[in-house]
């Protein structure tokens, strides 16, 4: 199943993406719902973020190519930082140049985690009932920000800037993170491809370790971390991160 | 006015807090509100977080007292790091001892800020409006995480376990952070006590500036860094952070 939130006609709803078409569901996402019966076009719905998550949790170094190629050890636990609610992004929204920080600004595109049932200290073989499901996402980040002051790396600022936590279209039920790859492109040319079976801690083991010392409840999203091919944007560029069986998420970078 | 959320007999409800009586409101404490008549004894309560934070956001390095001691360069703009919604932790509530980490955990009583309209890009003229009061707060932290791998500096993590995000028990909107100590005891002891007025961005700066690159939204929480006597905290331990006019912010620390 791929589930999404979307406005149609001015009002909101959430359901499941079927071909062309979207079965309207009525209830809790995460929790007792059912089909309306009522669908509506895929082609005449606002996308909204698939879900509203109560906090994003973003993987720094979780993918070996990227850290062999920048000298990076690989690390002992998964290192992490929070994306700000704020910048929450949907699928055909326009990500936004910032206006008070003229450096670069990379996406970055990643496999998103959606938590599916509250999860505290969970074994990696109990982790996998815990997630509902996968989405594609741009971690979008101001990267210049992160060292600019010596005395403390600036990760939550410089990627919690507003329209920064780009996630969707859909949430995929039946997706299998243990294969397949995550392509990234910039106007239309291919820049990142990566394949997700060279991530260091794969989705069970990051609920699994995550949820010793953070509870993870329905709705939370955690990005994998990127690979190789992390580019600055500039005003204008559209980026399509794809992840086969997910689908494709698209945003146009604006000043 | 002190503002508070509760439960009273098994069912939530907020108010304002009237001496020794709860009254109780009906509607949005950010918006339209009103009194129901009804009222409850604050001894028979069961206190919630005053608000519940879209994100709350912790600064670093903020008073000049602790930069001087610890060698700090008086920094050139906030320098801050997000909590996780899971750590939210009321009045009156135990904070936990995490069970993944066994180096020291030390309290950091604070002030908090609480946003009460919508502040995007707001000068600094601008933002007491968008201030809806002030809270005390205890920022635990799992102080050995922060630099255990050198290459990444975990101030998410060491911040977010949960219970760890405490604040309350009011969040007072009649309260001048420009005056006043903040004072942390530990089992009655008095630890910290430090003068407000010693902050580098105090309240109306830290919203306009932080406001430039993150939207703040009505109950967004922002914690004003602490100053000189943090120290580790031992199972039964019980702190008591207290901002005169505000009120008194108690819980114990539990294995």
């Amino acid at each position: 199943m791929k589930w999404l939130r979307f406005t149609s006609k001015g009002k909101p709803g959430f359901g499941t993406l079927d071909g062309d078409a979207v079965a309207i569901y009525s209830g809790d996402m995460f929790g007792a719902c059912r089909p309306t019966g009522e669908h509506v076009a895929a082609a005449d719905i606002e996308w909204l973020i698939p879900c509203v998550p109560g906090k994003m949790i973003g993987l720094w170094n979780n993918f070996r190519a990227a850290a062999e190629k920048n000298g990076w050890a690989i690390p002992a636990e998964p290192l992490y930082f929070l994306k700000g609610a704020n910048s929450y992004c949907a699928h055909g929204q326009p990500i936004v140049a910032p206006r008070s920080y003229d450096g670069r600004v990379v996406y970055e595109g990643e496999l998103a985690v959606v938590i599916g049932k509250t999860a505290s200290r969970v074994t990696e073989q109990e982790a996998p009932a815990h997630i509902f499901g996968y989405a594609c996402a741009n971690d979008v980040t101001a990267v210049e920000l992160i060292q600019c002051d010596p005395s403390f790396p600036q990760w939550a600022r410089a990627k919690s800037f507003d329209t920064f936590g780009v996630f969707g279209p859909v949430i995929d039920t039946a997706f299998d993170p243990a294969r397949g790859d995550v392509v990234a492109l910039l106007n239309g040319r291919e820049r990142q491809r990566y394949p997700l079976a060279d991530m260091i801690f794969p989705p069970a083991r990051l609920v699994s370790l995550i949820s010793q010392d953070m509870t993870l409840f329905p709705g939370d999203v955690i990005l994998c971390g990127t690979s190789l091919g992390v580019l600055p944007m500039k005003p204008g560029t559209t980026v399509e991160v794809t992840i086969e069986g997910i689908g494709t998420l698209g945003n146009r970078y604006e000043a």
